[in-house]
C-alpha cells in the first residue's frame, strides 16, 4: 500500500511540472472530507478521499471502457476546465425522517478532455459532511453523443481487509441475508450466501450489491452506494480480494452491453458515505441530497399511511392467492372461473376482506392491502407467460364496488395489488387501464411486483431497461395521484425526493422470509445501514406468532425475532408505509403489545439516532409529526445486551408518560419470542435508560406529552 | 431416395401389423394431393405428400425439440384419435382479389399421445385443391401446460435437386433480393445474397425464408409457407443440403429459446401449395383459408385506396425527412426546434404537403402519406436509443391542422407515419395517444416502421415476442378503426382475412431499393409468388424517372424496370394500398401513362391469373369492382419475350375500349426503360393480343365496358 501511494505522489508531482491544474483539492464543509483528484501519466483520472487526515480511499480509476468505440474512456485526458462552487440550502421532504434536511456540500467539476479523441466529459465531486458524492456528465459535443458502455471501471480501492456486511452480487434479486465478513472471506463464503430466489442471475464470486457497508479495523464506517438511478443500469461492485479494489459493475442487457448513453447526459452519482461514529451513517441524508428537488408539482395527495393487509395469511400458506384448483392452466380472458369450484382457502373474499377492513377501522389503520383479488393467480408464475393479470377483473368471490363502499364508509382506504410475474410488456400495456381502474374505486396506492425472471428474456430485473420502467410506472401512477410501493423493482436511491409518490420499495429480503424458512436474527441491524439509505422500505413488520406452524400447520418456519423486536421496527425502519403484518387474531392475542403499533406514527418532524453499530443494534427515537410525541426503537442483534440511552431528545421542561415494551429478561428470538413486559414511567429529558435487550429482540418506547 | 420409400413402407406394415390406425390417408377434394400419415417404429410421426400420383414431400418427420424437459415431443407416439371432417364454404374478403373465396378442404385431425410421458398432441392435416396446411395443436391437459421449444422439428423432404427462388434466412429482415438457384447451390450462394440491411441476422448457410418457391425438373410448382403466425415465432427453412430436406427454423429470443407455449393453443399452419400449372400458385387463397374468419365486427371504415406520398423525394436523398442540420442528436422534450435553423430541404413542408394534397386532388388518389413530419428525424437510428419519437409532435413547418382543414377540403385523405426506430416499447406506451391523435386530425390509417435493431437488445423482428407486438398494434388499431401498414414487421401470413384493417405490409424488398441501388429486373415476377401469398404488399410502384440522379444529382442508383414494367405493378401486385410512389413532376412529364394509374382499380371482384413463370412473367386480368372494367398487368423478367393472352375473361356479347401500355421494340430496364407506345382497340373476350415485353417490362391494359 505504500508503495503505491508513493507511487502516486510522483505521478502527481510529474504531472504538476507541466501542468499546475492536474491535482485538485476538494474539501467538505466541515473540512473532514478531504478529495484528492489527479491524472495518472496515462492522462488516467484518479481520485482519493481521506477521513478526518485518515486515507479511505485509496487512488482508484475513474472512466469507462466503450464498446465498438476505439478509443476508451479511461486515459488520455488532460484537465480543460475546474469549476468550484458551495451550496447550502434545506429543503423540506414531503414525507420523511425529518421535517428539513439540510443540503451543504462543496462542488468541483472537472472537465477532462481527450484531445486525440476530440471530446470531453465532465467528473462532478461534492463533498458532504457525511461523505463524498460523484457523477460522470457526457457534455453535448460533436464526437461523443452515443456511447455503449462496455464496462463502467469506477474503483473504490480500500486500505484494507475491512469487514463487510454483503449481500451477493445479483442482476435479478436483492432478497438475501447479510453476511458479516471480511473481505477477504467473501469469495469462499459467496456459495453459501446464494440462497434460492424465483429469479437470480448471480454474476461473479466477489460480486456484491450496494449500499455495501464496511468497517475498518481503526473503527471507521464506510457506505458504497449511488444515488439518482436514472435511466442508467443498476450498479452492483466486484471486488479484486488480493488488493481490496471494488470496481463498479453495472447490470447488463442481452446483449452484453452495460447502458447505453446518449449525450448530454449524466450518471447516477457513485457515494461514499462514512464517519467514524456509526450513527452519522444511518443518518445520512446524503443519498437524498444527490437527487433532484421534488419534481410534482402538487403532493397533498401523498400520505403516509399504516395499514394492514389480506397478505401474511398467504404468505404463510394458510390461505391462497388463487380462487379454485380446477385449473392447471389459465389463459385470460378464456378460463371460465364462474363455474369453477372454490378451493376453500382464498384470501382475498368479500366476507375477509371486509374482517380486515372492520379490524383497521377498529384499531386505526389506514388503508388494507389485498392480494390475489384478481384472476389468474392458479397460473401466475415461473412460465415466461405473457398475459398474466389483467388488474381489473376481480374473482367471483371479491365484490369490488360493495368493498370500495364497505372501505368508505369505514374511512379505509384499500391498496391495490398489481402483481406483474415480471411480464413487464403486459403491465405497461394496461398501466393506464389499471390506473383508471383504481381510481374509480377508490384506490389510491398500488403495491407492484415483479416476482420471476423479465419477460422478455434477456432482460434483467436491474439493467437499465428494467430501471426505465420502474421510472415509468412511478411517473405514470404520479400523473394519476397514485403511490407506489414496487417489490421485487431495483432498490431505491433516493428518488423518492424527487417523486414522493415512490413510498416504499421492497428491495430486500423481507418479512416474508420469516415464513420462508427465516432470516438471520440480525438482519434489521443492517438494513438501515444499507437498504434504507437509498429509501423506504416496506419490511412489513409487526409478526406476533412467530411459530409459523400455528399460522399454517403445514409451515415450519420461525420467524427469528421476539415481539419486542417486532415492535421497535416501526420505529428502527424509517417508512411511511408501515404494515401490521400478522393476523388480526395473533394481534387480538397480545393487545398490550399491539398498542404500539396502535400508537406509533408513520411521519416525523425529527429523528435522532441514539445507538448504531452495524450487525449489533439500532436504537432511534423519533418525533411524530405535528405533535409533541415521541417513539422510540431499539433492535438487537445475536446475543444479550444492554442498551444504554438518555432522553435528551424530549423537550425541555416537558413531561412525557413512557410506555416501555421490553424483552422479558428470558425472551430470545428462537425459544422465547413472545416473552415481554411492558412499563410506564414519567420521563422527563432528564432521564436515562438501561434496558437489556434479548438476542434478535430490543425495545420499544411511546412517549406522549402530559 | 427409392430405399427410403422401401423402409417407410416396412416400417408402415409393421405397424399396421400391431395397430390398424397407424397409418392414415387424407385426399384433397379433387383428390389430386394425397397425403400419407404414418407413425415409425419409434413412435415419430410422419407425413408424405404426393400430386398427381407423383411424390413431392417425401416422408418427413414432425415434432418438437423441447428445452427443460425429460421428454421431447418427436417420438414416442401413438395414435389415440383420428378424426376426419369435410368443409365446403365461401367467405367474401372485405378487399381482395375476388368477392368470395371458396374453402374447400378435408381434414384429419390425429390425436398423438406419448404414453410414458402422459401427455398428447393433435396434428391437424387439411388437405385443398390447392395444397395441404397442417399444425400442430396442444390440448389442455394435466401433464402438458407449458412448454418451451427448443427446436421445431417439422421436415419437408423434398424428392430432388429442385431450383428454389429464395431469400437468405435472417431473423430481422426480408429485404433481399431474390436468388434462383438449384438447392445445391444454395451454400455457395449465400454469402452474396446477404445485402446490407440497418438489421440483419443470418442464422445458417443454408438458411432460406419463407414463402419458399421451388420447382422441381418436372415441372411441379411447390410453395413453402406458414399461415396464421399469431403468438409464436415466425418460421424459416434450414435445408440438409446432402438430402434436400428443409426443416423449419424458428427465430429465438434472447436465450436462444423459439417459442413460449402455453397450453391449450395450436401453432401456425405449414403450407405446401403445389401444382403442375404455376398460375395456380399465384392464385391460391389456402393461406387466407387457413387463417380465422373476420374478427371485427364492424368493417365498413376500411377502404382500399390509391395515395401518393411526401416520400419517394427522401428516399432518393432529394430532400430530408430532417427539419434542420443542427442537432447531432434531439433529446425528445429538451431539443428546442422553435429556434432551429431549417436545413432548406425538408420533404414534410406544410408547403410541399399541399402540392402533394392537390396532386392527389387532381387525379383522384385518395390519400397522400407524409414522413418526416414528426420531430426527432436529425437522430433517429442505430443507437438503441429508446425515446426517438413521440408520434404526436410536428416540426415547425409542418401544420397540422392546416394541412386536415386542407386535405379535408380537397376530400383527400392523410396518411399517417409511424416510425418506431424499432423502440417497440417506446411505440406501445405512446399507442394510445398516437391513435387518438390521429382521429383528431382525420386521419384513418397509419404506416409503422421498424426500421434498425429491436430495443430491447436481444428481441428479433420475427420473435414471438415481436409477432405479438404487430398483432397488438393491429388489434389495438382496429379498434380505433385505424388502418394499419406495417414496415419491416414480419411477413404477412394470411391474418388480414381475421384482421382487414392489416391493409399492407412491406416486409420484403420494396421500391425503395430501385434508389438505393437497385433491385434485380425479374423481382417483380418472383413476389406474387413468395411474399404475397400471405398479404399484400404496399410496393410502392409507379416509378417513371429511372435514372435516379435526375430526382437527386448525388444518387447513382438505376430504378431497373421499363415504365410499362412500373404499370403492370399496379394489377400483379395486388394490394388493397397503391402507391403512385414517384414525384408528382415526373407523372407530369407522361401524363399518357400516367392516365393508367389514376384509371386503375384497387379493389376487385375477380381475378384471372393469364401467363404465370417465377422469375419470368406473370400476367393477370383483373374485374375492378362492382363494375364491368378490367385491367391487365404483365410484367417479364430479364429477357425478351412476347406474351400471349386471350381475352376470355371478358363479359360475353360485350366490347370494350383497350387501352394498351406498352413496352416500345427497343425498350430495356436499363438501357431505354421509358420507351412506351400506347395502343387503343375495340376487344371482346374472343379478341387476342401477342404483346413483345421488354427485359425488364411487361405492359399494362384497361379495359372499359363500351
Amino acid at each position: 500500500m505504500k508503495r503505491l501511494s508513493l507511487t502516486v505522489s510522483i505521478i502527481l508531482f510529474f504531472c504538476f511540472s507541466f501542468q499546475a491544474i492536474d491535482a485538485q483539492q476538494l474539501l467538505s464543509p466541515n473540512g473532514n472530507f478531504r478529495l484528492d483528484f489527479s491524472l495518472g501519466t496515462a492522462g488516467n483520472p484518479i481520485y482519493q478521499l481521506s477521513y478526518k487526515g485518515k486515507e479511505i480511499i485509496k487512488p482508484s480509476g475513474l472512466g469507462f471502457a466503450l464498446k465498438n468505440d476505439s478509443f476508451s474512456l479511461l486515459d488520455g485526458f488532460v484537465i480543460t476546465d475546474s469549476v468550484r462552487s458551495t451550496v447550502n440550502t434545506t429543503w423540506a421532504p414531503v414525507w420523511g425522517e425529518v421535517k428539513s434536511v439540510t443540503n451543504h456540500y462543496n462542488e468541483l467539476a472537472l472537465t477532462l478532455t481527450q484531445s486525440k479523441a476530440r471530446r470531453r466529459i465532465v467528473i462532478h465531486f461534492r463533498a458532504f459532511d457525511d461523505g463524498l458524492g460523484f457523477r460522470y456528465e457526457f457534455p453535448a459535443q460533436e464526437n461523443l453523443t452515443y456511447l455503449v458502455i462496455k464496462e463502467e471501471k469506477t474503483q473504490f480501492a480500500l486500505t484494507g481487509d475491512h469487514t463487510a456486511f454483503w449481500i451477493p452480487g445479483d442482476y435479478d434479486t436483492q432478497e438475501y441475508d447479510y453476511t458479516t465478513s471480511r473481505l477477504s472471506q467473501i469469495r469462499g463464503l459467496m456459495k453459501q450466501a446464494i440462497t434460492p430466489n424465483a429469479s437470480q442471475t448471480p454474476f461473479s464470486p466477489t460480486g456484491v450489491q450496494t449500499a455495501l457497508m464496511l468497517k475498518t479495523d481503526d473503527g471507521i464506517y464506510i457506505n458504497l452506494h449511488e444515488a439518482a438511478l436514472i435511466n442508467y443500469p443498476c450498479m452492483s461492485l466486484n471486488l479484486d480480494d488480493k488488493h481490496f479494489i471494488f470496481e463498479s459493475w453495472l447490470t447488463p442487457d442481452a446483449w452484453g452491453d452495460k447502458g447505453n448513453i446518449q449525450a448530454p447526459c449524466v450518471t447516477p452519482w457513485r457515494t461514499i458515505i462514512a464517519s467514524d461514529d456509526a450513527r452519522d451513517i444511518v443518518a445520512s441524508k446524503m443519498t437524498y441530497n444527490l437527487n433532484e428537488p421534488c419534481k410534482l408539482t402538487e403532493t397533498s395527495w401523498i400520505h403516509p399511511m399504516k395499514y394492514v393487509g389480506v397478505w401474511w395469511e398467504m404468505i404463510t400458506g394458510k390461505s391462497t392467492w388463487s380462487y379454485t384448483d380446477d385449473f392447471p392452466s389459465v389463459v385470460l380472458g378464456q378460463t371460465d372461473y364462474s363455474t369453477a369450484k372454490p378451493n376453500g382457502r382464498h384470501g382475498a373474499t368479500t366476507e375477509n376482506v371486509k374482517r380486515y377492513i372492520d379490524f383497521a377501522a377498529r384499531n386505526g389503520f389506514d388503508a388494507v392491502l389485498v392480494e390475489g383479488w384478481n384472476v389468474g393467480w392458479e397460473d401466475w408464475f415461473g412460465h415466461m407467460k405473457d398475459k398474466v393479470f389483467d388488474f381489473v377483473t376481480p374473482y367471483p368471490d371479491f365484490h369490488m364496488q360493495e368493498l370500495h363502499e364497505y372501505a368508505q364508509a369505514h374511512h379505509v382506504k384499500l391498496i391495490m395489488h398489481n402483481e406483474t410475474s415480471s411480464s413487464v410488456r403486459n403491465y405497461e400495456r394496461q398501466l393506464d387501464t389499471a390506473f383508471h381502474f383504481m381510481k374509480n374505486n377508490g384506490y389510491d396506492a398500488v403495491k407492484t411486483g415483479y416476482v420471476g425472471n423479465i419477460l422478455p428474456a434477456g432482460e434483467y430485473h436491474y439493467n437499465q431497461w428494467m430501471v426505465n420502467h420502474y421510472q415509468y410506472v412511478v411517473e405514470k401512477a404520479a400523473s394519476y395521484h397514485i403511490m407506489v410501493n414496487g417489490h421485487e423493482a431495483v432498490r431505491p436511491t433516493g428518488i423518492a425526493r424527487t417523486y414522493p409518490n415512490m413510498i416504499g420499495n421492497e428491495s430486500a429480503r423481507g418479512t416474508e422470509y420469516q415464513a420462508f424458512g427465516g432470516s438471520k436474527p440480525n438482519h434489521v441491524t443492517i438494513l438501515p445501514f444499507t437498504r434504507l439509505l437509498g429509501g423506504p422500505m416496506d419490511y412489513t413488520p409487526g409478526i406476533f406468532e412467530m411459530d409459523i406452524s400455528k399460522v399454517n400447520p403445514g409451515n415450519k418456519s420461525h420467524c427469528n425475532s421476539t415481539i419486542c423486536n417486532q415492535l421497535a421496527l416501526y420505529v428502527t425502519m424509517y417508512s411511511p408505509l408501515q404494515m401490521a403484518a400478522d393476523l388480526p387474531e395473533n394481534y387480538e392475542r397480545f393487545p398490550d403489545a399491539f398498542q404500539f403499533i396502535k400508537d406509533v406514527a408513520v411521519d416525523w418532524d425529527d429523528s435522532k439516532y441514539l445507538e448504531a453499530e452495524p450487525g449489533k443494534y439500532i436504537t432511534v427515537a423519533r418525533n411524530a409529526k405535528g405533535t409533541g410525541n415521541w417513539f422510540v426503537g431499539s433492535v438487537n442483534g445475536d446475543s444479550v445486551r444492554v442498551s444504554t440511552i438518555d432522553f435528551r431528545f424530549l423537550a425541555p421542561g416537558k413531561k412525557y408518560l413512557a410506555t416501555v415494551y421490553a424483552d422479558a429478561p428470558d425472551a430470545h428470538w428462537k425459544t422465547n419470542p413472545q416473552a415481554y413486559v411492558i412499563r410506564k414511567y414519567v420521563v422527563t429529558r432528564e432521564s436515562r435508560l438501561r434496558q437489556q435487550c434479548a438476542p434478535g429482540g430490543g425495545y420499544a418506547i411511546s412517549l406522549f406529552e402530559k
